[in-house]
């Protein structure tokens, strides 16, 4: 008895898959309590070496051949974006068969319209490759953390941009140099836009807090900052202050509202996440009686990300034989809003820059006032010239608060420059 | 369509089991496809008052009333220990029914009777809360790491241990001290025989390493070494030589041997198990291509390992509408044999009381080389009197090769006292 795979894409993921496929063959099997057999694999390039034995499997240039055969019981998505992709998704579904995908895009953009379609037609869509390569996320939510209701989940989900703050924090170079060098190691994308930006972060945390908070997440909706503004400067003035600057994917769940939002962020050093460094990714999830749980691992890359694949192949296995009941009313149901930005509460690391002359201080600290934002700290550091950087952190503060008080102070004749405005997180400190 | 449960043994977990599943009664509903219900209870206490509405359960003092009750499907075994437990696991499974427990030592010391029993009668025996509490290791082990070949597991698993280090390191008391404020805190039994002696975390990693090597453990054969012999002193030099001092469980697949072995450990202090501090578990696994994977939590408690219990039940309740296949032979095969602790290859921690005179050190020195055991660093300090501490760390030598070479160290004249023996792990640094 075998389960037969299609695998459309055959990139670095789908090589990935196909290789734990044909070396962990064994393992797979006593997992999945039968074979896992690659059937047929569609691509356009069959030119690239892939230094894998295919010869038992048929190679197509046409991922719909996939989808018809009848031999397939299982489809793997691994084409990426969101155009033919949602089509050979829809496609599988509709012609009975269970998707695994890797596809994080495609699943935060057009997540209610495929999971419905699933729904519908009594398949699966398994995605554990979409969050956090080789870290077992997905399936511990539905699995070992199936009766927690999670409340929060902090998460460094993105590699690249990871790679780029921990080099900047170790070695001092700016943000552009530290692009390039990951360019050149291959950690970075030649278009870096997706990861810089907190896109792809953006992508995964939307899934996560979909399926903690019950509810669909609109990946419109969701606040995303990236970290190309982000300097060495304010990362120095950040570990003086004892805290590490990591690209952070929040998600709260408020009651009636969640927030879900991404942004350079501000964490205590002595944090596990903080310690989260390179490439690595770490999903922090928060639920009362359960504590704080850190799953860590490998965000990407060929093999980790192809266990992923193959390790929701073995559910499919295994569904193949008895099908367990899984609910996707979540991904699309709106069962709570989202939060405006304007009315999170969280802490502040300000950096001004100011004339040096007595009584700048108290002027911004009589606008934060103001504004009911208190102070926690400031940090003056020795001028340069006329000029010099201040750096407040507050206690809690309201968003919208925060950003009238800015207003004002920039307007201020001995603020030079646009305040920077860095959101701190402390996450679970009083709970774990 | 309801689930149905009895619970036997209703202590701290088992509380802990039930509140989770009256409070997230939705929450484990929607991940189960159905409501999971109590139906019955049984416990000789009933006098205590666990602040549970318990209206709507059947209340006995006879576990047997349970197993023999058709309405229930799945059995809950929180007796612990390893006699009546023994008898209710294997009754509850001869009666037709899936088991849920916590009970490491049961499944750790008659792992291979009772899961040829499960096999036989083709019901599961679920154990999520016998390894790492609220840590969802061992569902990730059958989920989202099932394709992984895991051939290193490297685990902080026992709480108690972990915290009387934590404070031993912090704040400097001796051992005895802190067990004391340990038991007055509750993190510690009356009588902490199991934890301290490593037997515990030994019963955890037997477990562990059975599934990912895919190997009968035997118990007996575990090397199990505590730390009540552990000093404040010992972990003061580690930590200036840059290691901390964590209770590790290693478990390693050699190929045809395995290493399981449980002792005090120093590991790099950079390393992320070095940080886990206090009550708090990690389990670090690592396999070729996927590399490492750190799962960290709650390692026990009534809530987390309750959390645990009922993530079991989901899987039972799935199960009873469409039961995959599961491979317990692992638990019963010996398929590959114990490497005998004399042949284990690791570096050590050595440390010596001498007489302060000159040419000490290079006595020391020669004996070492005589046995093939190469120093990576050697540590003296100020004599106090005409005493004084002398500790070397070596590269990696083999264990027997060591033993000897200390037999003659002892017999020197200038060696003063038996010396304190600790090893190091490097844990996967060339490959992380």
């Amino acid at each position: 008895m075998a389960y037969r795979v299609g695998v459309i894409g055959f990139g670095t993921v789908g090589s990935g898959a196909v290789k734990v496929l044909l070396e962990n063959r064994s393992q797979v099997a006593r997992r999945a309590g039968m074979d896992v057999a690659v059937s047929s694999i569609a691509d356009l390039d069959w030119e690239t070496d892939r230094g894998l034995d295919l010869s038992q499997i048929k190679k197509s240039t046409d991922g719909w051949e996939l989808i018809r055969d009848p031999e397939i019981e299982g489809v793997v998505e691994l084409v990426g974006g969101t155009t033919i992709a949602k089509e050979f998704v829809i496609g599988a579904l509709e012609n009975g068969k269970d998707v695994v995908t890797a596809n994080k895009a495609l699943l935060a953009a057009c997540g209610p319209e495929l999971f419905s379609i699933a729904a519908k037609n009594q398949r699966k869509i398994h995605f554990e490759g979409s969050v956090g390569g080789g870290i077992p996320i997905i399936q511990s939510l539905y699995g070992g953390l199936a009766s927690a209701q999670i409340n929060e989940i902090y998460a460094i989900i993105n590699g690249t941009s990871n790679y780029i703050l921990t080099e900047m924090q170790e070695y001092g170079h700016p943000f552009d140099t530290v692009l390039k060098e990951a360019q050149n190691l291959g950690y970075a994308e030649l278009d870096p836009t997706y990861d810089v930006e907190g896109v792809d972060a953006a992508h995964k945390i939307t899934i996560l807090a979909s399926i903690c908070f019950n509810t669909q997440v609109n990946l419109n909706e969701v606040y995303t900052q990236g970290i190309r503004d982000i300097t060495v400067e304010d990362i120095q003035f950040g570990e003086t202050l004892g805290y590490r600057l990591k690209l952070l994917a929040i998600a709260k769940d408020l009651g009636n509202e969640v927030e879900v939002r991404v942004h350079p962020t501000f964490i205590p050093k002595n944090r596990h996440l903080a310690s989260v460094s390179g490439v690595f990714n770490a999903v922090n999830t928060y639920a009362e009686g359960l504590g704080s749980t850190i799953l860590y691992g490998r965000g990407a890359g060929d093999l980790p990300t192809g266990h992923a694949v193959v390790s929701d192949l073995i559910q499919c296995a295994q569904d193949s034989l008895a099908r367990r009941p899984i609910d996707y009313s979540n991904f699309y149901t709106p069962r709570k809003s989202l939060r405006p930005m304007s009315d999170i509460i969280a802490e502040y690391y300000l950096r001004f820059l100011v004339e040096d002359r007595p009584g700048v201080l108290a002027k911004i600290a009589g606008v934060l006032g103001d504004h009911n934002i208190s102070i926690l700290s400031v940090l003056q550091l020795e001028s340069e010239g006329s000029q010099c950087p201040v750096v407040f952190m507050t206690h809690e503060a309201r968003e919208g608060d925060v950003l009238h008080a800015l207003e004002h102070i920039e307007n201020l004749d001995v603020v030079l420059a646009p305040a920077k405005r860095i959101r701190i997180e402390k996450m679970n400190s009083r709970k774990n």
